[in-house]
């Protein structure tokens, strides 16, 4: 793998527009709900942006879109490489697929086979490794060595950065459609992609929004790397629910942006992310994963007070199996 | 209970276009989304209007509004009357609330909890009865006897009706903004009310479009009624899990309107609907319950061929309790 960069190219508001102008078409412009239960509980006026709705059932498919749209078809043709079990993998298998490149997604032997079928019949190839012995980085960087492919990185990647910021950009345009301005937006945060290109792009539009990242309780690297000033780990790698949130660390690329615009970080306990997740099946009829229920938590356990306030929430996700569902309705 | 009229005022497309404005700012204006993997699936384009996503998760909060809105407010001050255990009373005591009246709905004791409590937590007095010894219509004629206030049948009322017609109005609209021309559309069917009203509206827009009415299979009803050309009742009461679907016979307003404006009547089976509400939730990220979800089981199923054509689906509910989606997700 290359070298985290020391001093990133940042991507600009330029880049999330044209980043906008290339997944038109392909990503779906997904709706921005509001739900009376949830104004009335909150006392706030709550908009909801669901992403659960996009192609792949995450937001992930806008920055793996984007990153492949940006490359040298030439390069693009030699394939893309990506490690991940998650939301990521299907994300980049099923841009690839669009590209007409082939994909191949370095996953965990013991990833749910649900999430690796996904990914394959998107035409993904996927490259099982051993958690414990096996080193994921490595085995990437050999099949990128071998193959001439590029590799997608999840989060610290700018052009990764510049499609999740599309998020922002259409959420923008849809307050702004509505006549609401947004006090506070929420985003479910791990390596900090999805915050970056938010935060860029809701506040070039709304500049006294503040935007904060929601982090899974135990695992707020970003809280803490905020507050340092520089990127911090989290001490451990598992050990939430919140499994689509637990990068190592913040990126390079979205904490430099991070930094100058989020308002903070916020952490939510797993049974905040499951009622979330619950009050998700039963008011606003969306399939919501823990990991992008973690704002709509925020807001429900209390741990930002929005009443009065508008608000607009990041619903990132919605790739949940069966248990997962039934325990949190269960809960 | 009045005699059903013998001659129905019909409702025309004006009444529809009324009730949209009635409704604006209280229902929702519900997203028109597409799928990549049921487009693929199914051979077609497939559109699906999502009225899980409407306010009391489904589609029957727009007919009771506007029924609400249409009456003398000195005689929808003296209360409304409705006899459901379902969707219909959720709307209607939500639609009361908003207009500070009073709403008593006549249930079966033996009502799931939940829906109890979804009915009450708008304001609404539940009068509960025995569904094997009691006559739930008595009783209803008994309370607005005693009122004076007004009953609101679920569909055989030409105000449902036009409410229930915004649907097809908002369905029409967003497929011409989305350049899309519907041959096909699809409405889960019950008494007849949504899809009368979708007919009425998409074919004032798009006259070639054919609507089909999607029933229960053993609750069809309103196939053998279309083919006889006379209204013709079910021969059982219960049976199926499509638990919004079991209306005795199809209504005789809503029915005058179908025998001109549908194509015809469409059956699924139990194990259709529960495998598209398993779809819904894997693939759609949309919590639909079995009834809601007819019109897409006819596509999965293949019960209409839709391959090259452009289809909408009405997505009409999504209040399904955690067993029965369960049950959907381990078939």
């Amino acid at each position: 793998l290359p070298p985290e960069p020391t001093s990133p190219p940042l991507p600009v508001l330029a880049d999330v527009e044209r980043a906008a102008a290339r997944i038109a078409g392909e990503a779906v412009l997904t709706p921005l709900l509001t739900n009376p239960i949830l104004d009335r509980l909150s006392g706030g006026r709550v908009y909801l942006k669901c992403e659960m709705l996009q192609r792949t059932g995450s937001f992930k498919f806008r920055g793996a879109y984007n990153a492949l749209a940006a490359l040298d078809p030439a390069v693009r043709e030699r394939g893309i490489v990506a490690a991940s079990s998650g939301n990521h993998a299907q994300a980049v298998a099923e841009a690839a697929r669009l590209f007409g490149v082939a994909a191949t997604i370095v996953m965990p032997a013991d990833a749910p086979s649900a999430k690796r079928m996904r990914t394959e019949r998107s035409g993904g190839r996927v490259v099982a490794y051993e958690r414990g012995s096996e080193d994921r980085e490595a085995i990437a960087a050999r099949l990128v060595a071998e193959s001439g492919g590029t590799m997608v990185h999840p989060f610290n990647d700018a052009q990764v950065i510049a499609g999740q910021g599309t998020v922002g950009l259409e959420l923008a345009a849809q307050m702004a459609a509505a006549g609401a301005t947004p006090d506070v937006v929420l985003v479910p945060c791990s390596g900090g992609g999805l915050s970056a290109g938010v935060a860029l792009a809701v506040r070039a539009r709304f500049p006294e929004a503040e935007v904060y990242a929601v982090e899974p309780a135990g695992f707020d690297d970003y809280r803490r790397s905020l507050a340092a000033g520089t990127i911090l780990a989290n001490p451990r790698a598992s050990g939430s629910i919140c499994d689509g949130l637990l990068a190592e660390a913040p990126g390079a690329i979205g904490f430099a942006l991070n930094r100058r615009n989020l308002a903070g970080a916020l952490a939510v306990a797993d049974a905040a992310a499951l009622a979330a997740v619950a009050f998700a099946f039963r008011e606003l009829k969306l399939v919501a994963e823990p990991s992008g229920a973690a704002g709509l938590a925020a807001i429900l356990d209390g741990a930002l007070g929005v009443a009065g306030r508008t608000v607009a929430v990041v619903l990132s996700g919605g790739n949940i199996d069966a248990a997962m569902m039934a325990a949190a309705l269960a809960a």
